[in-house]
């Protein structure tokens, strides 16, 4: 289907109560764990949500609606949580997301993007022309990436643990999610 | 790592939770879609996981301490919910399953489980000689294995409204997750 702005926002409100259900209080051993080399813990995933919330979005949306395909996006720093949120608690990381995603949902109401914006394009220093739907749309599916994420890198805590089960559960057996 | 109670515990008890924050109250669009034949809704996956609490996971158990390998475990039909719960809304799934998993939370805690008694065995009617601690750590893996089938079947509805950006997007183009 294509991206409709109240159905996407149905999603992105949700994200930051969904993780905080998920995560808050979870004993560390489930949180700071990862799946191996080059594999990102619970706890890293959502510093690179509130990253992306603080940096990326709505400032990528705004150069469309600002200056088109003539100003490109700066580049997204994927790893910038490693040391941008050094010392802050997981509970800190989830209420701080919670915040800047209210605010982000707001900026994007007052935007009032219009069917005709929606087709305006940015220049996306790796993918080339993109869509201002494309954008928002991603931004929805960029969370329920991570969440996918998060469970996958918790349930690898288990992978043994599981015995013969693991024949069942393609969660423990796939290519792990990334991005 | 090994299973271990309260360890689970602190996932299974988050699960409805989780869930919650994520569907109630969210458009049908995003909850009654699949991600093509023979995958399951949004919907679908929140009445399997329900009836596996209903009729599956304290069952099991209940018979590996009574019983051990001396009485395989019933087979778990998996979908069973298409016909078990039609009617019911997702609201009325998601506050069912929470009220189902309270109840054999209660009873876990109330089996009072010693570590002699997680080496005891079952007989999977598949699977063959499994242990009741793999039978535990198989509902937490299996919990987090739904939580990510349902991100990602809702993901794919915005599977051609990210454009380019489906390059980066694994959620969207790796085998759909099942069971």
């Amino acid at each position: 289907m294509d991206y409709q702005y109240e159905q996407a926002v149905e999603i992105l409100r949700r994200t930051p109560a969904t993780l905080t259900a998920l995560l808050r209080g979870l004993p560390a051993v489930w949180t700071t764990s990862t799946a191996g080399p080059d594999t990102w813990s619970t706890y890293d995933i959502v510093g690179h949500l509130l990253h992306g919330d603080e940096t990326d979005w709505i400032a990528r949306a705004r150069i469309i609606l600002e200056h088109d395909e003539r100003r490109p996006f700066d580049s997204f720093n994927r790893t910038a949580m490693f040391e941008k949120y050094q010392g802050s608690s997981l509970d800190e990381l989830l209420a701080a997301f919670a915040q800047a995603r209210a605010n982000n949902l707001a900026t994007l109401s007052e935007l009032r993007i219009t069917p005709e914006q929606l087709t305006r394009t940015g220049a996306h220093p790796a993918l080339g022309t993109v869509t201002l739907s494309q954008l928002l749309a991603t931004w929805v599916v960029h969370d329920l990436n991570h969440i996918g994420q998060v469970v996958e890198v918790m349930s690898r805590q288990y992978a043994e643990a599981v015995g013969p089960w693991r024949a069942y559960l393609a969660i423990l057996t796939r290519p792990i999610l990334t991005e």
